[in-house]
């Protein structure tokens, strides 16, 4: 489904690399890969040894950056942001890397992932006298190794990781250290590859891949990693959780091509779709279609196993980029369509499963079935690889809260008639669980479920906001 | 396959709208829908009955134009363009529809295609006095018009059709009336349909679809259509010939979602798909994947008569226009990827068909064996959605020179050698033609063939040249 | 006085230069200079021998070129065109130098000055076939080259320009050859320099100025050079007329570090306020402004001439380009400043003289008046350092038509009173011929007076029209 | 002089505005008036009552705002920034307003001045926890606000500005009160003015000018403004010191048609002009003419005092912004110009005495020196309307560092002897001090003139720094 009109936002992506001639150039390469994750922003600081200098700016990779800037930023490392959230006039402040200085020397940090605790750390850190530039949870952890009195710097860094609980994958370069520390709960995917001589670090396996890197492994929950001319080192700043992965990044998040703790996104999503195959055997259909980009796979691996054909029964219109114009509300009545295009001869009289990934308000999947009758499908089964959301995520991923959540209210007969289908399925938790197959022994195979069960695997406060909300807070 | 790495390259696409009372905006969309067939230039020229006035620009279609712009052209009518060929410093000269002016009106003109006595019209022309300001084949016409001694303005059109030989779709547009003519061979597409009370032309269905109009028919070859005040009528200017529709519109040239000639792009592609898995059973393999975004309609296809499992086995970087900063040729030798990247467990130790749509030099399906190899494919097959192309085209498709097409000078087994590949199938020349479906009884069903047959539907003069030559030539 | 702002605009400039290893970085220096004769569009064609490129654009000279694309169009020589008039959305196509293919070679044209007879050439070319792309002049003269039997190619443009009647200066350039006219009236300027061992042209010198180059002398009127690879050759293609200089060109287009026909502008306009300040040695008054920045060297003289002291009583706010964002209309009338502020402690309480050079449709006058008077200016005594203008320019300079210049149709008593002056004062034809001071014999030493006299060195047509009339006619 | 070339550079701009229903429109107008100031970047905040939105960039103010922009911070008060210095890639940081956001509201400051012991705070600062963002003294402020224990905010502003030492015009807004502070020595200007009912504060009154504002009166040094609903309210901090109104403000930073304290810029420079004149009646001259811009006024009145004609010897080129195309040292060395071209037959055989209002290096003295008497100059009689800079500023101009300083270590005829000037003269300090004749009595008329005679108003630390120096420092 189409992330752009649902509300469920990709949150951010993060790359990092240490002791290459080239940390600019390859960091807009990592960026590239990692743009799905979000196009509201994007940054780059390099350390050259000495200093630490950032170019960043609203809009696309190719938006903020440029030959000449690339250039203006050589060094020997680097870390990168790409950032979903929209904030606004004020957005500039909000992209990251964020880059600090101080008289001792100056400190970057990005930042994947949402902290439950990050509201009550920052008013504590304000009775304490801290002001804070952005509304992002990232300065809170730089605040909290700013005030640490312990020593050398990685330590200070442990001691600040302590106190915040949530989701994060941090990568945090001062002029002679990067370090890359992945939360308790291994919430969001972090993974460290190895290109010639140098250490890279990235949100999704994709970005070694674009650069020629080769993955090595996961970062491990709770780990962290300190990387500096003495090589790297492997620090468990914090005793493992029981582990909880973001299932959403295999489902819809992350670039089929990428591998989350050793598990490929494209596979893991077709046994998804397998699986949703068998669960509802009982549809009668002719063709077999899935909504652009994130349900191909979903769709390929239903029509795999029940031999139906897989048509593309719907085009997606790559219009890119702020400058796209949107169509008025009035054109867009008749009949101009936004995102997606229906293929008419495809599924004109046809019997069509639509194969999506998820369904957050029902608007959209309410929008395509609609486009696809109009285009003179005789019936629609909307068949969907992963199971009923009903909670909100706190961990990076900006759902809308609970009311707009269908799921959350209505049944799924509910649902099957406000988007106008012939038929709902919802894939089965130990259906999507099983699919995606994760090599671990514990509950869930170490899968954060909190959006489908509310079993959040960490504490929720009171004070705890989800991403979209930290923008009004403003 | 990628176009953009391989010489073989789309050729421009045409857009027009007549009585509405945003023809700017809808060609905006338009335009975008006919994207895929030239990157390098945009432009709408728009009548308010009037006056004729332009928007015309290097660059996507996002590149050129702003609210702003499409705002400043009001009107009820408008013709618009994508072009492909780069053009270096002259370019905007060369970007359409083109616009000329005289004390008697205006005259704007945009062209799918290529004249094949372009240059002995010209040196006509030129030793009558004329001037030409693009390099163009476009202004031929608009000379042969302004020289027509006859009336009214369409008789003058179509005195100086007559004298053209080779493909075209034009759409002609003066402050009162719009011409639309197809070659009498019919060898570039052109579709035309309603939207309410106005009418629209396009290269491609797919342009209707995306603003919601609908397809009515093809523009006949030989046909021309005079739209104005009173409406709407067809004369048939030349006596049809043959039809010869290019092959390769349907090969990978046009949108999936498109129609030409009432036979869908997409199904007609997994056809092919499916008549390339026949003549090639021999192979024995685990997985097959497509080249994207052209070869996945026969990779599915090809997947489904065969019941191999189909795979995202390569992805594509979507790198989009002219701001993209390209990977030196250092970063490029270590690994940086361009276009695509492959997904490394999809094809890790597996027997992979590569499908791809076409092999022009072969340099880009070596570099993609050698990517998939690399990723650990433990066979490579290469299977060709269309024939060996031996001959270039003079019609509008850029490919290479003779030369160049190294199926002119290798053998199959050569050319298997050259890309690397573990065995290479084409498709045969009946398997296409008996897949593509068309329904003319006429030799070939009506298709051109001469790119894998030389045996071209027009006579090829002295002086004919390339649609690349143009640009050597200025 | 403000061109901007009231009707009286500079009409473009051109540069030239042949034999230099730099020729668009020259250019667009060149054309920096000259910026103040056209801001609306910019090009440069340049020529390396064997072909013409071009880089053109509209805006001003920053906004066109950067680096890249001055790298683009590397060459020996080059022709470059700054212009005044703006287009709408068509503009582009009249931006200059010209650009024409052919397959006998290219040829570019770049032209300062308006013909009186292009209407009717323009429609005895369209009854031969020709048809023009711009709304410019300047495409009769390509059309005339090429029609000549003549060879080789210069005595073409020799045999062209004698059809020709009105004002220009004129750079003609092929791949191999340079050649520079200028009308036989010589209305417009046109100088010669040199630059180590190339050969530069420009409308006025403070373009050689700029790049180092040294003046050699005025290309005389009726004179052709022809320069090319033998060197340069002058041709005299048309007998002399009575030398015709626009006398508004020492008055106010040109820059005053200019020196057209040996005559410093600068000197020029101190003397015109010297004069005048002899001519109105009745008024009494406290001290002497300006209006920056035309005006400032005649207030200079004026001040000498009266002993008054000159004060800077006007601040021109230097809004530069196309992206300043106008006022509102609200916004001005509450009193935000558009192109000139008072300096209210050098007026208040003062009798001020305020030199202008020249008064058009008079509400630019009357808004500086009262800007004065608002200030606490005691008395506002306006005096213009050239005679009133009664007739319409048509050989470049861009006034409003006879209805809209106020001199033509009110007597200086009630132009004062229009403008809401104390006093008025033009100066004397015969005072502005003394002091511009032409080392000619001839009547009027030389200058159009059209302008105040209505006495036309030229022809006027039925047919003749007014530059911005041009833009109208498309 | 040029500023861009030598080093003494203008420190920044402050404009704000309190209850105004256009208050981004007009800080955008008020900017430009300012822009003098600072051309690296710009800024402005706006508070609409609830939420503080900022609009940022490097560049020309037409370079970072669009109407777009400014519509998207509609409001009723903002504050606003034009800085100088420019900061390499992380330049985006230290581009003012700064934005503070907390749980208890957000905090805005700009700021023109810099400060004596902003290190020291800095450390302090520092070893309480607190990070910085940009490398500006200004964040220092907010920090100590943030720490006070104070309330109101106003009160904590106060507590904290009694921390300060150095030069400072702060502009300070919540999203409900504008402060406005002066340093209690009064060194940089600050003026408030009245629009209606709308206050509004600026650097410079030209801004007031330029907007239609009335002038009301300087802040006063050690005055704080309080204005919020209730209306403005006067506070007294700071006891006031010794006034020291930075003397170079009137020799050549502010615009002429600024006043300062009631001393009008143009006025006291013409008076500065004509004292030097009495002091230098040995030299016997032809021409008088004054580098533009800053001092031509100084220019107009030695011309008047000492009866000389004055004439436009030198133009300046108004080459804009960060797009232009720099000369490459090459075409330089050429003869291509930068900022000032000679007018040759102004000064061709004549004795010439050039104008210019300050000597830092000397190294442009010499270049123009040199240009003049390229140009044919007889004689070039250098004269300086302000005493010898022999001391750094630690306030905010960012002169070189003393041995940068000429007049440090040579006297006037080493360089005269330096510049190759016939003869060199610099106003004398009382001559200074008297031209500019402020209405106070104390010591110097109220003026620092610190960079003349090492009497520095304020302590100078060991660790205070220049403005330029806290560049190197990140």
């Amino acid at each position: 489904m189409l992330a752009e009109i649902r509300g469920l936002n990709e949150e951010c992506g993060v790359f990092g690399i240490w002791n290459h001639p080239n940390p600019a150039q390859l960091s807009y390469y990592g960026l590239h890969a990692l743009q799905h994750r979000g196009q509201e922003g994007a940054g780059i600081v390099v350390s050259d040894g000495k200093h630490l200098r950032a170019v960043k700016g609203e809009g696309l990779v190719n938006d903020v950056f440029n030959e000449e800037k690339l250039k203006s930023i050589e060094g020997t490392s680097a870390i990168a942001h790409v950032r979903y959230t929209t904030a606004g006039g004020a957005g500039i402040e909000n992209v990251q890397p964020l880059l600090f200085h101080s008289s001792t020397g100056s400190l970057s940090i990005a930042h994947n992932g949402n902290l439950v605790n990050a509201n009550r750390l920052k008013k504590y850190l304000e009775r304490q006298g801290s002001i804070f530039h952005s509304s992002s949870d990232t300065e809170v952890l730089a605040h909290l190794i700013k005030k640490s009195t312990h020593a050398p710097f990685s330590e200070k860094v442990k001691n600040a990781l302590t106190l915040l609980e949530g989701a994060y994958s941090f990568l945090i370069m001062t002029k002679d250290e990067l370090i890359v520390a992945r939360d308790r709960h291994g919430l969001r995917p972090l993974a460290l590859g190895k290109l010639g001589d140098a250490y890279v670090v990235a949100s999704e396996t994709c970005a070694f891949d674009l650069i020629g890197a080769e993955t090595v492994r996961s970062i491990e929950p709770g780990e962290m990693l300190i990387i500096n001319e003495e090589g790297m080192r492997s620090v468990r700043y914090q005793e493992e959780q029981t582990r909880s992965m973001c299932a959403m990044e295999y489902v819809y998040l992350a670039r089929p091509d990428s591998d989350i703790d050793g598990i490929n996104v494209h596979m893991a999503r077709k046994r998804m779709g397998k699986a949703l195959a068998k669960e509802c055997m009982h549809i009668e259909a002719d063709v077999v279609t899935g909504v652009p980009d994130s349900s191909i796979s979903a769709a390929i691996g239903f029509a795999e196993e029940t031999g139906l054909p897989y048509e593309l029964g719907l085009i997606k219109n790559r219009y890119v980029g702020r400058t796209f114009i949107q169509p008025t509300q009035e054109l867009r009545e008749r009949g101009v369509k936004m995102k997606l295009s229906p293929v008419v001869q495809v599924v004109k009289g046809k019997r069509v499963v639509m194969v999506d990934d998820s369904i957050v308000r029902g608007t959209t999947s309410r929008r395509i079935v609609k486009m696809l009758k109009d285009a003179g499908a005789a019936e629609v089964h909307v068949v969907i690889s992963s199971p009923p959301m009903t909670h909100p995520c706190y961990y990076g991923i900006d759902t809308s809260t609970a009311e707009d959540l269908i799921a959350s209210s209505q049944s799924i007969e509910e649902i099957r008639d406000t988007i106008g289908a012939d038929s709902l399925t919802f894939l089965s938790v130990e259906g999507m669980v099983n699919s995606i197959d994760r090599p671990y022994e514990d509950d869930n195979k170490g899968l954060c479920l909190a959006c489908f069960t509310s079993n959040y695997p960490t504490e929720i406060f009171s004070d705890t906001i989800l991403p979209h909300e930290k923008e009004l807070q403003l």
